[in-house]
């Protein structure tokens, strides 16, 4: 794969010293995945496959995650959404508009008055969490960064048995081209209609359940967009992989409605009329939902 | 192909209704594009094929077009950098601490003190640019919609003959999958690898140049990663779209230095160590040359 990936050992040595100072007050600890993975077409590259993600379904559960009382490892695609960050401007004119100068003697910038109600709540959360330590946030970009920083991880909280959360929210591509087969410079659009054939990126949740982290509670997440093949999708991971839950999903419905699926239950989650007119997020009630999961995991363990 | 395009009729009255009130005003008007076109792989689209771009040539360049004393129409990829807020944080953790929640009992958020420097004379320039409607911001993110929205632009300053400049710094897919070739669903990894063919996006170089502006001053952009083919390519393609100006440049160096490339001159642009510590961009001397170029052209014209 074409992209340098960054020293795992580094990444795995300082996850596990943050892990090992929550779990000793009995902090629960999750890692949270989440935004997709950049999968090179030249070895000098110019093109990329990206999968879609805006990373809002894994800024936000992260966000109720450590309201729930976990300490959060947020290993998230660089520019994707960051916790508490979610609602304010960050692009363009609509963040140079949030900020403005205020008149007098010494310059001075103030944020918009318009901006404070969303601004003020989401600032007081994220000062608190990071003088608490419960957010540690980990960026990758191309997949081959995601596959190692994901490994590390696994293997620094395998220490904390059952009592870690692996909540695999990250849009991670199916796909990749071997370095061996990519060409070295940009591909020359004058050559005629391009063909690509990219290989199979191997399954991280079967050695990550197997091998570096068998006493966790895991999550996967599967995203499609035919409902026909939803169910039975999810239901073929869970046997495949043998890990906790599934949280299927179909793109045109994310926003509003999940069915969580174990090995013998699913349970439909989804907000109401009214509850999407009060502004509550689903990720609210998924998180809630699979926290009492990871509760009776944790007590049949014990 | 996929995406649904914007209305470029509406489009193309807006940029019209714009560009007539500065250019009776004898503004020179430029249309800059910037970042790049994302191609979707399914109709419903889960993968897409992107151009590496961050939209940073783009936005440096159109700061210095209205610094120069141009209108700029900036044509960017929705999310790409964007003029005078390239220097501010805009993610995640940095953008959350460049804000600083300041005591006292009405709650209020300033920015923080560190941030200064850099924010308050962007501000300034954004907001005197704003007042001054020197900057009219258009977003694309399809391929679809970028190639709607150049010729709605391209049309609709046409009748501003020479003085207008198209600064074409986007960087524009080369391939796409036609719908009718597009998988519906999202495609199946479990179906084995990946065999993807592209079609050749038609160049909108050669209807701009011949049929939609055909008076205006116009520049492409090249970007290749193979040095030795850089000033072939980029004189193949004055010769094939004649228009007046490639500036050619290479992956690695793009930030340092380029080559404008003309019918009969070839001007390498670079900054000295000292400039660059200094903190110059080059794109202040690519505007710096380009405008004279400009100048040299409207003259000839009339």
């Amino acid at each position: 794969m074409a992209e340098a990936a960054p020293c795992g050992s580094a990444a795995e040595a300082r996850v596990r010293a943050w892990a090992a100072g929550h779990a000793a007050r009995g902090r629960r600890v999750a890692l949270v995945t989440s935004g997709g993975t950049r999968v090179a077409l030249e070895a000098r590259a110019v093109r990329f496959l990206e999968n879609f993600s805006s990373g809002r379904r894994g800024a936000g559960s992260a966000e109720r995650l450590v309201a729930a009382g976990y300490a959060v490892c947020f290993l998230h695609r660089a520019r994707s959404a960051f916790p508490w960050a979610r609602s304010l401007p960050q692009h363009g004119a609509a963040l140079l508009d949030a900020f403005r100068l205020t008149p007098g003697d010494t310059p001075a910038v103030a944020a918009d008055p318009a901006a404070l109600p969303a601004l003020l709540p989401a600032l007081r959360d994220y000062h608190r969490a990071t003088e608490e330590g419960v957010l540690l946030p980990i960026e990758f970009t191309a997949l081959e960064e995601y596959l190692e920083l994901l490994r590390a991880a696994a293997r620094a909280l395998a220490p904390f048995g059952s009592s870690v959360m692996f909540y695999l929210a990250a849009a991670v591509s199916d796909f990749y081209i071997p370095t061996s087969e990519m060409p070295e410079h940009k591909i020359q659009s004058s050559e005629g209609p391009l063909q690509i054939t990219l290989k199979m990126v191997p399954k991280m949740l079967s050695p990550l359940v197997k091998e570096w982290a068998p006493e966790a509670f895991v999550i996967s997440f599967k995203l499609e967009t035919d409902p026909l093949i939803l169910i039975d999708k999810s239901r073929q991971a869970l046997e495949k992989y043998h890990h906790q839950v599934v949280v299927a999903n179909i793109l045109e419905s994310r926003r509003t409605s999940v069915i969580i699926v174990t090995k013998d239950s699913q349970t439909p989650l989804s907000l109401s009329d009214e509850e999407i007119a009060q502004g509550m997020e689903i990720e609210e009630k998924i998180v809630n939902y699979l926290q009492g999961q990871h509760t009776l995991f944790i007590e049949k363990k014990v």
